[in-house]
């Protein structure tokens, strides 16, 4: 099978109308079959709040009790999904929508944590990857929402992010995947301060430099290992870029590609 | 292919958590390769109070705006849709759930009616029995809800009864097809207060007669219509049963078989 691009989109595209719609448009004009994993944004927790169901944080992450697992398969399963892919079969672009459970394509198990029980959280086990080899050679693009399943009957709220990176990683298997990253900025910035000062590409050299001045930190640190994990499985290429970019980042003019090597 | 069995739910499964995982047990111990169609229930009618947005009914019909599309796209799509591809994965049964929107399976327009605006509504332009085919190469069993799409960027509400009666009229070109109602009654019944007084099978001649002696009116008229016009247009049988009774009803033990001929 030809190169497949795994892309993954997070709130701050799919919060956004318009962004979205110009996004959806890119992606649909853009040769070659690929897997669109989409996170949640922040209609479920308005729904949340419409129907009264608190919302625990512990430590910057949602507990999903059962009444919250329904929010959110209603949200990314349903809403999300759906209206991602009903605007791409507008732009002439073969969609269909899964979660994890639909053809076990995804099979994760509860996760269990000594200290915080996070409730109906997903931790990935296996990947489908010759059902979506057998959808791409149908459709042009599969849409995957963060919800994944036990295969005992249980749904199980999924981090997109780990999502895009283990259908990446077994995809790769079957043919060459590139996986990119949408997310707020350009790239990684060599300077935070200002948004156009992508790094190019970074090795994992560069990486341990960067980490030592302390020009990556927080959340970016887990990302950019995730990366290196992903092309260590087999992935051909990683790219950390903007939503709006995607067309530049496809051809490698923008985002920061992370590169195997010790170049 | 093998014969194919389209089976459609309503409400009164769908409401009922035991009945349901009850139905979808029998569903996934019986051979063969199946599409379920699925109907809505209480929960979007819930939903819609809690968020506050009024359902206005005109005849008996819901006039879907846009905040009700989204609500019914959540629930339909999403929690019920999901819920039951999960339960049949946790009983062994190989499902994918999809709206009509997913691999363009069904697209549709929006209603155009003189006296009522009827709001997202689809009226079934055409089913994408190749898809299907390829799914149930793959897997046991799709299931469908009740939402399809304009292949425009806009979702449409669409009744679910129309949807497995066009599944099975377009899957009879490429294989032999069943097409099983499942509702309230345990079949169309010759004593409207006695609940065992099911008539095992009609075929026109029999259903005028019906008519005339008005043992079947109201609701069941346009049921039997289309069941007839689906046995025309190629689908093999069409039975008319309850759900705590599939296993019968498959093999021919219970439920109402529309039958063509003038025997």
């Amino acid at each position: 099978m030809d190169k497949i691009l795994v892309i993954k989109i997070g709130g701050n595209v799919i919060d956004d109308e318009k962004a979205l719609s110009v996004f959806l448009q890119d992606i649909s004009s853009t040769e070659g079959k690929k897997i669109l994993v989409h996170g949640g944004g922040k209609l479920a927790t308005r729904l949340a709040q419409q129907m009264e169901v608190p919302q625990q944080m512990v430590e910057g992450r949602r507990i999903t009790d059962a009444e919250t697992l329904k929010i959110v398969t209603m949200v990314y399963a349903g809403y999300i999904n759906k209206a991602i892919v009903s605007q791409l079969q507008g732009y002439n672009c073969n969609a269909i929508g899964l979660t994890g459970a639909d053809g076990n394509l995804i099979q994760s198990h509860k996760r269990t944590n000594v200290n915080i029980d996070y409730g109906f959280v997903g931790d990935i086990d296996n990947v489908n990857a010759d059902l979506l080899v057998t959808l791409l050679h149908a459709l042009d693009i599969v849409v995957v929402a963060p919800i994944t399943h036990d295969k005992k009957g249980q749904l199980l709220n999924t981090n997109a992010d780990t999502i895009a990176q283990e259908i990446a990683k077994a995809l790769s298997k079957k043919a060459p995947v590139d996986l990119i990253y949408c997310f707020e900025k350009k790239g990684v910035l060599l300077d935070a301060t200002n948004d156009d000062s992508v790094i190019p590409s970074i090795d994992k050299k560069k990486f341990e430099e960067l980490k030592e001045q302390k020009l990556v930190f927080d959340g970016m640190i887990p990302k950019l290992t995730n990366a290196f994990a992903a092309i260590d499985s087999g992935v051909s290429k990683v790219i950390i870029g903007n939503a709006s970019e995607l067309k530049q980042i496809i051809t490698g003019h923008a985002g920061t590609t992370i590169v195997h090597g010790n170049s």
